[in-house]
């Protein structure tokens, strides 16, 4: 699986990593649900273009890998709600004056983003049952009852999808292993505005916190333990 | 600042990040204390050795690198001590059978950690008033009363110092960030058992949640702020 | 003080309190906030009214002690715009099928409440600066990025008002104290829907977790650590 | 079942309660533990006598009723043992200097409780499978891993007892509720030292958060979900 790192992670990094022994599979649970984070115009631009242009619609959208990504939601999306998975997005909530805060200091231009840039795309918008968790911080666990909900819904693990790789995704991926939630992240339905940053956030999240895989071999998995019989 | 990445991170990557308007200085408030995390042994061997020699001692330990950072850590510790600054060890308690979890299926090696890899080498050992936070989870802020402790001491701002780069100490980071603390990582005072994921990992701190600076740096900056005349 | 509890809080239970050392004053700090829970249409009814009547208009209304306690809140909340004290609501977000959980299993008539019970009556409604905390349990901390905004405004110490002294009042206070904020609650700006259970919450908050006083000694008491001279 | 609470409790109370939609059993789910809360000399005395006695030994101790709830704690250990329930111990750790904060203002006394109360009287002690969760504040949720190991058993129900009714036992049956778990509060296996206080705190339970019942109750309904055929 090391060509989803290689030309930034060397051979002796990985080798590092193996012989301190990390990076064992997690497996998945009997009780998965779908994480879709920060899938909004604001990450992806207004349509398909290259970051230069993307970055011109919203400062922080990553332009068409965000795109290829979204095709991938798009596929997890749909078997998910065949196969009666629970989806839940976690998105950015409008920033408001009082938001600025650390985050206004480091990144003063995320404050100014334009209200289109809070919608979803409709390749993956959200349908009246899926529950929605509005946020303000880049981690989904922080200042939202999504812990609440999981335990409600009797999950046990985790996929996880959508922006920023190094950003809101990592940063739930790190809550949701410490709060013992199998997670799995297919490397094709996240993305990032830098390819180095993005391919280094997935061997570290591979190397630690959880199983990175591809949206095919993860949905024949999904098949494997008996989900999406139904569809 | 770029040249603490380079050979990673590219120009490119650094150019988008900047098109995007990250990174921008977080500055420090009129309150901060120090997190020193994870400084057993078990992060870094029993004595100063290369990384290949220190894994014999346990397979968490990173060796040379983190021998280097503890002269930082015991630089910036001795200043805080002496400047009043509180200091606070988050650090990993010995694994039970039941801390197992995911964690023990990610990384098996890490629940057979010897009794002495917990201890704390003298050069950064606790003093008897600094705040013990034993932890089972990468961030400092997890299943501790971290928080509690911060708001008790009218704390606004963190020095977080330690290892790993990527694990706990930037898991801390990022909840410190989401909390509104304002958060400095002395880049020479933090360490990794990979030089490229230390070094993106670093990146992405200071692109998004921190400043990152080095120790001397950061020591003149807290004598500017009116910190150390005790001393 | 005792008055406040009396009839229900036998001298007996007032004094193996004292015996145990409980109920010192915690005393406020330098720089307190507002919060200002549920106090909405929900919790109140429509109009001033009898408890029977208001429950009418929806089930969780507790009716004329509610609207007696919004005289005093207003007073309250008017003292604290001119002090410049923050102020934050945290309230009930309308409930959507999917919040249904244990809260619906325990209470289901809460789940349908009008709309109009979300809304805020105009003598407490928030201004555009004010802080706006949806939630969906009962602690203004659990689910919200209420913490966040406390250590990036430097808050240290807590005013409490509203609804329900037993429920989402005293959870609050309960959250606020073990995140070692310095709690007051205006004994007559919190409401209930039954006597008994309203005195004994002050009284158990007043010996574990808060000062309780009324709202007119707090604001004499704020006077008095200098804030309020611009009014 | 309004016995638990009469003589302070009124029917008009109870008649709001009801009126308002209050106090629906919320049953338990397929998966519970056992937590057992501050059972320790501390909040007992060394030896079974009453509480203007016990006090002497610890401020903090309630005397024979927790004498009494340990003899229903013990039964619900044994029975949660032989049907392979976990069992967790959240449990106060021994105050140091840094821990005073609000609470060292509050219950002054509460601090300089001797080592000996710290440790569990033998009736109820905990085993080494036991998951021991050492606290510095009320709830067993607040600045522990608890969530976290309660994920990873795929819990889903809390019996919840120990003491104090009003304190630690409360504050950690509503972070379950917020939670999300089924709470069952066995009214004879949690203590306070005041009666008063116990039964409002029950009733507040009962109607808010939890099912409460009897420990015999409680175990009949246990054994008749399949539980406690292997004792």
């Amino acid at each position: 699986m090391s060509e989803l790192w290689s030309g930034v992670i060397t051979p002796d990094d990985e080798r590092r990593y193996a012989r301190a022994g990390f990076g064992h599979p997690v497996g998945m649970g009997s009780n998965p649900a779908l994480l879709i984070i920060d899938v909004q115009y604001r990450t992806l631009g207004n349509t398909p273009k290259p970051f230069d242009e993307a970055v011109e619609d919203y400062s922080t959208a990553c332009g068409d890998v965000g795109w290829t990504a979204v095709d991938h939601i798009a596929e997890l999306l749909a078997f998910s709600r065949s196969a009666g998975i629970p989806v839940l997005y976690p998105h950015v909530a409008p920033k408001l004056s009082y938001d600025s805060g650390v985050l206004g200091a480091k990144v003063p231009s995320i404050m100014g983003v334009a209200a289109k840039g809070y919608e979803f795309p409709p390749e993956v918008a959200p349908l009246e049952q899926d529950i929605m968790l509005p946020k303000k911080h880049p981690s989904a666990f922080f200042g939202t009852p999504l812990i609440s909900y999981l335990i409600g819904l009797g999950v046990d693990s985790l996929i996880i999808t959508g922006c920023s790789t190094s950003g809101c995704v990592r940063s739930t991926v790190v809550d949701a292993f410490a709060n013992n939630f199998r997670v799995t992240v297919p490397f094709d339905a996240v993305y990032d505005r830098s390819e180095t940053v993005h391919k280094v956030n997935l061997f570290d999240m591979a190397q630690k916190y959880a199983d990175v895989t591809s949206t095919s071999e993860l949905i024949a998995s999904l098949r494997s333990l008996g989900y999406g019989e139904k569809s």
